[in-house]
């Protein structure tokens, strides 16, 4: 079982500053726990302040063989259509997951534009956020099998 | 350590009709389910059609000591500004749950009332989105500790 | 054929005041003539003003064998996503009714979020708004055989 | 008694093309429907793709006559604030009449410009719902005398 | 002289939680204060979570002769036009009222479906808000006289 | 000097109904007065219920070497961009007017969308509207010599 | 037959600057080109850029047993509801003027706050838009006699 | 204890006109039953239709040792962002207090921009609004000390 | 091959006014461009300025056993959902073209109310657009058969 | 070179109260400030709280001679389109400035209907502000020559 | 002549999935069939997913010496104003291209915000969009001679 | 002290094309005039069409000890959210420039996403809105010693 875990923007300085909205961890630490979680699961981590470098990182799960996404698509989640139509293109089960609780920050941040291509969401529970998602996948692709 | 478990609107339905949408277990067996994936935890579980109830209900968790809340609030989602208040005022963390992925169905599912108020949200990984919410729900609480 | 009748909030107050936009008979009288319209009809008469109990009520209907529903949800039409669902979910054909023309009173009447759900509408004939549904649906009932 | 069936744009196509939407009559055989569910009435249809030509035959209706009319302004129920202005200067009672349910199709579609200046509204029974504006505007015209 | 004064949903847990916008009486508290300042008038106090059992109360007003209401609506404030049929038919003056000034607080409570179907408002003055409408409907009612 | 008077839908209707909104003068009537305010000019008088054949008449006007026009487009105001098109294709001063003052009516009355190709409007004094727009346009064109 | 015409907020400024606006000529040559056009009535010209005194003016012309207002409220005509009220209070004919055709102009130039309780708008003739508002307040106050 | 009931736009023309909507008596006379109704309260009356001097004035309550205001902002209530920011500034308890009930009225007038600084709202009592609101000023000055 | 070449209100008067915007070809001009570009199709041309008269046009190319439609709706394009519903009815592949490109001009002419229903568009290329649609349609013919 | 400084609504009351967003300078300080920053310019300042009286200074301007304006229009910043047409008339640069940063306050703040006809806009630097757009504005004046 | 065909995010997926919608064929199958379509001119390919880089390869063409583009922006399409940007600064003839169409898909497509900088749009031909827009480029190019 | 002067998208275009928008200068010519003005401050100078390495760029500011940033952000000021955070998280002084004045262009350019975020902006004095915004900058920096 291959899993992606995708970061977007301004994910690679979490635990840097801001720990009052995305914990003191950094985005390594997070990987580390993430990890050692799943223990049987090939993981794959990647983060990209790049919309274009997302949506070429998601497609090239399709070429690589990945079973599922987990993606956090940072402040892109809002208005980028091009990595939502990366989602739907490339045909794999993908989680989106956010760190805070994007309700109940600004307005803006509301609305996701990914969501409707994804599988589900899970938001609001820090790092941890990550490590039911790959659980939530894991359940998924049990299933599919 | 005590959790509520409390579904609204039409849930009671879930497993008579509509499997398209909300899979094939009735709510039963849902509980079952949750129950079974966290043995060490009280659990108990509440459903209702009527909104006051499910307020008269989450109240109620104050008085009688739970340490947290899953909740699905159903259609009221969308619109229960009186149920948002009741989880402002518990006073306990709340978990937003739902068994579809609201994004991908009618716009007006797009919106949630009560999340700005909950602590997270989980939704779309059918029954299974039930037991995620608990597991982290039991993180949280460890945390606290 | 069995067919049940059921108002929502408010409905149960025709005939008590505000003659000029809901008529002077009361809803005993308006369920006397609908009964009187369909003699041959098993006809089942509900009023509730709670929107948790009219949408019990709409499951029952599955339960009870049922074979449609003449609704009138009085103000609920214009924003109970859940009494929609209820709807959605209970498998029957569902008539929406209403006595007065909502399009011609104020702007929030104009829209009813349980209008897609329904297999038609009928509005604007005061108690005969009824008359005519129970033979729509009967007209349907027959053809559906 | 004298009324008048009157048909706006595209009505004239049914039952050539779209028959899981307006069914498999033409709309002669609807006609013809109408005509035998109402013996003992006077009844003139009529039906045009043109705005203007619509706004003619109801002001034509103030001079020819007549007791009441059934409308299906067909699309242009959305936006023809003319005909509108053409129903409320005619003074007779007129209903609103869909073969289809309007509000479970496209968004544009759940908007009635001329609902505001008619008695009522009957949509969703398919060639049926003309014979309930009949039987409706007959009742209607009874208590009046 | 005969009076209800009607509480909506969450204000039967005010002193219990969240004074910082309630203040620290507990709404028996707030009750007995009222009644300290109108002693000459017959006062009657309910509290409900359910919308529809406010309007089963608010109807009842009708039936059991009151003169008047005053009424917080709670956050039903917000969307419940089926209480403000409720108000709009029971035919008394009815007065709401709020504790906070709800224009200092979130968008969504900036919006009362209610008010335009009561005599007046006050809001902004805590549990001292009822006091004055009981001041303001006594003034109004002996003006009737 | 030649200026066309080209009337829209229903205003062949007004002296027949709605006269606490058009007055009671015949559209015949209205014609004959503003010809006896203008004796030096040759005018033309038109009227059409149909958005088409306004749109030839106004075309027309500029083959035919009309100076000027005075339009009251009757309900297009609001929506035809069609006639909009012509008047701004037709190369003539076009001056809007209205009988009564669309201001004080429905919300949709308050939108011309043909007002901001002519060269001025004037509404809301009666059939007198037409008087004045003759004058503005008379004084228009002898400035323009 | 005593009339007032008041302008508000730079309108003083006309024929100073901006010509291909507002034309070449200023306030005191365009209040000249008014009376000249009407010998036989009692004008009285006011212009200020206060709206308070704009409020002050139109309260003084009911004290001051005036017959009507011809109203150019510059700027305010887009948003205050202060001299809307004013008008409406005052009681008098009141005709909203415009030099130029604001529905030619930017947006926020197409909503006029001020014009439903105006008896008629004449707008984009120039100095002679107040001339032919003279006259059509002429005309009604010799009807209204 | 130094109260000063500031008034704006049009409210000195209550009792000459409109009585319908702001009953019969003038200011003078209303001002004279406030006075009435608080005799140990040092209260100062103004009124004015500038919003500048409306702001001065409230400044001034600074300088002059006012404790509180009572406001009725007439029109400017709906968007006169600047005397908002002068409430704000003036760092003393404002109630805005209106004499109909304005949610009743125009939609124009359901929206406060003042309200959100101010300390609560009382409207719909006619001239006892502003009693209402001495006794609720007196009430929290009191609490204050 | 049978294609259909039908423009909406005033595309008879290019050539004739507004050159900047449409060219200084008149309709028949183009037309003779468009036959000479297609030497071996049967083209059909017609022009209306009267929206039901397109619609009528539309469906007799059903009648008439047509292959396809290049359909100019003109300003229709922005509002007519009958010319929507003739072309979703007729069942023909149909092309949008229009001469300029609609989202360079002003804003109500950005959305396509007929476009959902056509097969695709080509603007911006003046009297080209007619052309390349003609070339696209033979392409698609080419395809199906 | 003579250069006005004007500022509105509430700025006369900076240094007085709410230091949090204006800091603790009165404007007599700013202005000696803004003074020593620029001493070969003929500076002029000027403070009101009336609109009107903003707009009389702004076109009194033009009349002595002065060679640009740099103003705060505090709150009036938001809706005044009469101080709009005041600074699009007076023919001179004008550059809109703000001590605290709008974007970060209140959603009404966000939109200046000023600044599309001022030349440029300086804001968030408090005092500071008004120095950088003298510093600008004799820029611009030297470029100018 | 030298023309660059630019494709946006997404568009190198052509062929791989989603066949409904893009068709079957790779991004080098249809840029093969491009090329073959004209044979005499000079064409330059290119695909990213990056924003910034499309960018760079729009302003490249500048340098290089390109006579137009023909631009198939993806999902940039709906919010790149940055993309806008660049293809109004390179000053050459822009096609915007799409293979589906997108008014017939989610409304987040019905919205271009290139559109009203580029000479014209072609759309819904599938990988024939780009030959035709080809064509046209090859026509206006050598109309520019 | 070092500041770092951040461009985005088109802005390494200025001085080649559009010159009436952007002034004659190129980026280069620009940076060294803002090199001139501030001898005595390290200023490093990057301008990138990417969305993400603009991002990467001022998260590098935080790594390589900048004091502040001046950020012209180009087109992405309009939606990227994706920047604001980045200069949100960075945790450093951040001004927003613009060589021209959105306020009076299209109307997609008035509104700012990253504004909220940042101290204060310059915008509408061509290059020198740099030079205004480092001067800006060093008194920050100055007072915050």
């Amino acid at each position: 079982m291959k899993i992606a875990v995708i970061n977007g923007p301004n994910l690679n300085f979490t635990g840097i500053r801001e720990p009052h909205i995305y914990g003191s961890k950094t985005l390594d630490e997070t990987n580390a726990q993430i990890a050692a979680s799943a223990p049987g699961v090939a993981l794959a981590f990647y983060q990209s302040n790049s919309e274009g470098q997302l949506i070429d990182h998601i497609q090239q799960c399709h070429h690589d063989g990945f079973d599922g996404i987990v993606l956090n698509p940072g402040a892109y989640t809002h208005y980028s259509y091009a990595i939502r139509d990366g989602v739907a293109a490339v045909g794999l089960p993908v989680i989106e997951v956010h760190m805070s609780n994007p309700h109940a920050r600004e307005d803006f941040r509301h609305k996701s534009v990914i969501a409707p291509v994804c599988l589900g969401q899970i938001s609001g529970f820090g790092s941890h956020s990550y490590v039911l998602a790959i659980q939530a996948l894991i359940k998924i692709l049990e299933v599919q099998k």
